[in-house]
């Protein structure tokens, strides 16, 4: 059975480097997640715009937690694919997550990065990811 | 021309992000650059392996300056695709990375990930990026 | 000026490849297009499947052809992601796209394979590309 | 067991969307595969240059097939990555692949499409793959 917000949200503040970065769960379920991610000082490069790590990192584990409100806390992801469209300036990121295909090992997620703007929200980039339900990371020895 | 090594650790150290998470150039060259990068306690996930933003971070740069020893300092990344081969556990990695193609506008550049092991390196992640020249980032309005 | 939808048909008419696989252009405009392409027995693979350099085939094509409707007919594929979320059974599929972001350089375009099905559709693969515009690939040497 | 080279061959024999484009293998084994994939006129786009969609399937095919050669024939593609770096003139490729990482369900390859050139082979395209074992496709339902 999937977790709860709560849950998830207990996962999320178990993760280190979540807790490094500050990053929160507004929303989570089989319909898609919702994680806000701060873009503090300490999160840029050198031209003040959000580091690709930075939103590597949301991207990362919105497309994660996706695959978990359907099949569990347990997934690892496999991979994924970020397309950066724009520069965030802004002080955060919203990353909504939601599942595309759930199959019996695999699911594939969609994630988008969005910067809140008052004239109309900005799509900062696209992220795809492969993620391994548990008895795959158990057959990998990883759980 | 390029920027040197020296003129790269400056650009590395300039980023406020790669501070925050610790990485150093320990190889910068056309031939391909080399960062180690940290796997401290608070850049792990909820089972202790390190969070996949951390090998994306690590992939994202090395990717980016990768292409900076060829073009210049000034491309930024349109995306990466990152294959996460095997759990990194322990406290460092070398990530590596080079020009595989040098187009006007764009540079594909690929990155490894190596965990250092006493019995034999383990390769953790790959990744493979398109930089965009500065051209095409003046032509964006982000330079 | 993009071109119409004749236009449209004219240049997918005017591909070889295009012409031995048998596609056909059923919607072209900014909004997006739509591609018809069957899936006939010289098609499939060993275990009937549609085969994967099929489905690639509709997913180059259908995401260039987005690009070119926003942005006119000379953009190259820099590359493409698919992912294959059901093997295809079927006798066609469409392969319908449009474009996510369009800079200046740089289109960013999504694919969607769909099987038809009376009991309701199924996404077969999705997919998605980088296209250069014309002065992108006037600067390779291309064009 | 590997599949040999012969019952490969087989194999590829057995695709009907590979004797439609004509693909012979040259190598096939755990250190990697080689196709040899001619590119005719029929395979080209409006410009003259190979197909995207020919690059594709030859990426696709050497893909697998590198699998096959290290997990058995039952592999199924999830999806892949390609980066086009140069247009393709000449009348034919070689598709070379080789396993990056074989986990116990998931293998990751990479191929290498390559220009013969009588001045120096040219890199025309990279791809990179997820395929699943039998085990996962069985999961799936497909085989």
């Amino acid at each position: 059975m999937p977790p709860s917000l709560d849950q998830a949200r207990v996962a999320l503040a178990a993760q280190p480097f979540s807790r490094l970065l500050g990053a929160q769960l507004n929303r989570f379920g089989p319909d898609g997640v919702e994680l806000r991610v701060p873009v503090c000082p300490a999160h840029r490069q050198q031209h003040g715009f959000a580091h690709g790590g930075r939103l590597g990192y949301a991207a990362d584990n919105a497309l994660t937690f996706a695959a978990g409100a359907v099949a569990g806390p347990e997934g690892l992801t496999a991979g994924y694919t970020i397309n950066v469209l724009a520069p965030v300036l802004g002080d955060r990121l919203l990353a909504r997550a939601w599942v595309i295909s759930a199959g019996q090992r695999l699911i594939v997620t969609r994630c988008e990065l969005i910067e809140p703007h008052p004239a109309g929200d900005r799509l900062s980039a696209i992220a795809h990811c492969t993620i391994a339900r548990t008895t795959y990371i158990a057959g990998l020895g990883v759980g």
